[in-house]
């Protein structure tokens, strides 16, 4: 496409390698600012720049924070227990359940051979580390993905906590709530056989 | 939501409060940027801010610009026919087409007494003044969206033009290329009905 500009052209092309954004979407963005006041921009500018050099990642569980000591220990979490996840937004995800109040440790990643991540790339060593270091923790929960790379994962940490006392969990996997037994692939299905729970009348 | 750090929080609102872009696509974006050497934010930042400080609209044809004088005059055009647009995105889809080789003419938005917008907050004025001032206009093309403010907006223009020795055109209303007749709405299909052209064997 011929722009008019060259500034448009070049905020197109930055705007253009966000994930999920073209270049015609990145085009009616960059259009969108001008008719905006410039303070809009300047602000979302700084925004930007401000988030990408002064953010830090928490020494302990290795979440996004804006000191290198965030709020997990401070908060009145329960410090038995750890939820292990690949990413920050895995942590928004789990807090907004409501029923999840203790400890989180990011991996940053989880073991892929074929991209080329190993047990080295994530923040296993300092789990195990921690674990190790931290009497009070008793269970460490796994909450990664179900592909086989989480399953990879997962398979790992649990091999490397198998010498200390802490209780090995993982989230349930079984048929999503609102899911139709009929539409439910047959992985899904045996594994949700297998793992079946007391059926309570309390939920 | 509860973001796990301020900087995080601060991006989110500002990227969010571009148009179809809600919080959750913000985080995301925001955490991607963290991902990515700091260089590409840093550039992602520079081109916007650039782009709004330092973007200019052509004198004569109001075209976002490098420079007060764009290339409508300089490049070989048509300089007989001005297409008249509502914005920049307009002119592009048509250069686009290859089918027009004339000079444009932005009017920055279109007549809308519902939202305060009257003939005066569009560059009405300046296209007339244009179409007055230069003898070579011989024809004034409307391409204004087919909406109840883009006609309003064309009828006054027409309206403002009739003194003039210019011929006023407006591109054709009817059924899109590919579209089937049985599904097409009925005022389409009357105005295409009414507004039939000679069945041409070239195209």
């Amino acid at each position: 496409m011929e722009y008019p500009s060259k500034l448009v052209e070049q905020a197109v092309e930055e705007i253009s390698k966000l994930p999920g954004i073209g270049k015609k979407t990145a085009l009616r963005l960059a259009l969108h600012m001008l008719k905006q006041p410039q303070a809009q921009t300047t602000n979302l500018s700084e925004a930007l720049t401000n988030l990408r050099q002064n953010i830090k990642y928490c020494g302990t569980c290795h979440i996004i924070a804006d000191t290198e000591e965030c709020t997990c220990k401070t908060l009145s979490r329960d410090t038995s227990v750890i939820c292990v996840v690949e990413d920050t937004p895995d942590v928004l995800a789990i807090r907004n359940t409501g029923q999840y109040n203790g400890l989180f440790h990011v991996l940053g990643g989880r073991i892929s051979p074929m991209d080329g991540i190993g047990p080295d790339n994530v923040k296993i060593d300092s789990l195990v580390d921690r674990v190790k270091s931290d009497a009070a923790v008793k269970e460490v929960v796994l909450a990664l993905s179900s592909t086989m790379e989480g399953d990879t994962t997962a398979f790992y940490i649990a091999k490397m906590l198998r010498d200390t006392p802490v209780k090995v969990s993982t989230i349930a996997r079984g048929i999503p709530v609102g899911g139709e037994l009929e539409y439910t692939d047959e992985i899904t299905l045996a594994r949700s056989i297998s793992t079946r729970t007391l059926f309570s009348t309390e939920n």
